[in-house]
């Protein structure tokens, strides 16, 4: 079976996991197999796995409890220490098998595992397979700050299954579908009709990753364009760090689609937008007693550069883009706005 | 100034600091520098490189423990804190001011860093100069196994300040030069001849800097002639770890010399060359009762395929390789051989 996409070395099939995975593998020529999921994905996704690959179910798995908050290195220390134990070489190839977690940890794990082995996400959540899956961003939190510590490396390959997505909770599906709404508006405006009308959710995925595709290709290490990918989460990571540790924490796509309407305060197109995913993700009042927090959140993000927190906007489709430095009162302004709105 | 060498991207500069370091980083447009050193090489070598370069003392530095007892995880996470406490951008470029511990955990640091940032290597020991600073290879010790977490990532540029050896003990003098003696024996028959008769430090080291410059520049990421390097460490590198804990530590060097005459046991040079190592290292007497540990530890090195101890030997001058797979009882043998010497 041809893949979908090719980008750089890593094909990156949509459909059925049963008509690529098993020839993919067989055409490769790894030591080991090791599966890494998360309890979740161990009870939902494995099973499926297992039938439409036709493997043997798998000693060489590591199991961890799910959550954002198991994103860290202590994890990741728990996860190198199975590898230890089961003695992964160098032709060893790693499987990740869940979201966005799984994804970026997992990877990590394997690429800095004796200098980096081969790997491959399936990921089981829209969001991964729309955009934490595709690109080769690696890595995990560090002291509260999201995904500080990493690297870049491709996949060996990433398979979507969109069969995945009936194993997900209606609120994991909408999470996903912040980074589907990013990509339609910094991308392709086809992909923006095709959320708006009905097509299926292979159609909609093909559309999506396609435009992550053609932006991670041009720019593999965001030194230029791939900033734009960011659109939404400057702001939006914040939020989402913010509410990390309280009684209610916020989906990572809830906390984008807040950011993406601050972000687009003032732009033309900012009440076009923020009606539509207001009528797609519930409302997240933001205390001003949590505005200076996170300020401070956003002098972490990884694009600032030289002491300035920088923000990519979309303008103007294809894909054109703006960089901005906004000061701290443009974001207290924007964070007004959504608790106004 | 012009680099002495320039493998892939990076300068490779051997000579005085002063002569070289401040154009290039005047060449170059980094937000900050940020340094690694340890608490020898902030008293012995840090006022030299400040005096030599012009550089104010600096606040953004990071001053850890030495010795190889410190490279591990817990230290990473204490040099990543005070580079979120310095506030370290994507164009900040970390300082390596050490020996191989220092380069090879500090430069893995950075090259997780955001996701990678660019750093430089000012070896100050004569193994780190010679060795560790050339190539790439990044990483720390995980659960006792020497150098398992890491990533390839090339340094900006390398600064080999030959002055700098004036600040090193006679036994960790020694421990670097088994490293040249294994660029002699594995690639150029000149350097062999530099080592016998009274060349200057500089010219020894740019012979031999030249041996792993060669060698990288055709394997960086080790598929295949590079695992020349790893002569003397398949044994020697297990020798090491199972001293770690005892009361007297070998050197890393100490440990390569008895590994390079385990592992030549049985070739043609092995008189010639054994003789010549145990001129200049002590004798260690390995326990029998330590044979079993030190081939446990062998098993876990990175470059076994499916289950098999892997060991590259040199195989005639220059670059020739053969790779065997050695049994249990070969090793042993090699072991009980070092005793009877």
């Amino acid at each position: 079976m041809n893949a979908t996409f090719q980008l750089h070395d890593s094909p990156i099939f949509v459909g059925s996991l049963a008509d690529s995975f098993p020839h993919w593998l067989e055409a490769e020529s790894y030591s080991q197999v090791f599966i890494i999921a998360d309890t979740h994905t161990q009870a939902l996704c494995l099973p499926v796995f297992l039938e439409k690959t036709g493997l043997k179910p798998h000693p060489n798995l590591v199991v961890i409890q799910p959550g954002e908050g198991q994103k860290n290195l202590a994890t990741c220390e728990s996860i190198w220490q199975a590898m230890l134990a089961a003695n992964l070489d160098r032709k060893a190839l790693v499987l990740n098998l869940g979201g966005g977690v799984i994804g970026d940890m997992g990877g990590f794990c394997a690429a800095t595992w004796k200098r980096g082995i081969d790997f491959v996400h399936i990921p089981t959540t829209l969001l991964a397979m729309t955009d934490a899956a595709i690109g080769g961003k690696l890595g995990v939190d560090f002291q509260g700050i999201k995904n500080i510590i990493g690297v870049f490396r491709q996949p060996a390959a990433v398979f979507v299954d969109p069969d995945f997505l009936n194993t997900l909770p209606e609120r994991e599906l909408r999470s996903g579908f912040a980074e589907v709404i990013k990509h339609a508006l910094i991308g392709e405006r086809a992909l923006w009709e095709k959320l708006t009308d009905h097509h299926s959710a292979k159609a909609v995925l093909e559309a999506s990753i396609g435009v992550k595709v053609r932006i991670v290709a041009e720019d593999p290490q965001e030194k230029g364009l791939r900033m734009l990918l960011n659109f939404g989460h400057t702001i939006g990571h914040a939020i989402e760090s913010y509410f990390l540790e309280s009684d209610d924490p916020l989906t990572h796509g809830e906390a984008i689609a807040i950011g993406m309407i601050c972000e687009l305060e003032g732009s033309e197109r900012h009440k076009e937008v923020a009606a539509f995913l207001s009528s797609i993700f519930p409302h997240r009042h933001i205390p001003e007693s949590a505005f200076s927090a996170i300020w401070g959140l956003m002098q972490q993000d990884k694009k600032n550069a030289s002491g300035k927190v920088r923000m990519a906007l979309p303008n103007g489709l294809p894909y054109g883009m703006k960089v901005v430095e906004p000061s701290r009162e443009v974001v207290v302004q924007c964070l007004m706005r959504n608790n106004e709105s």
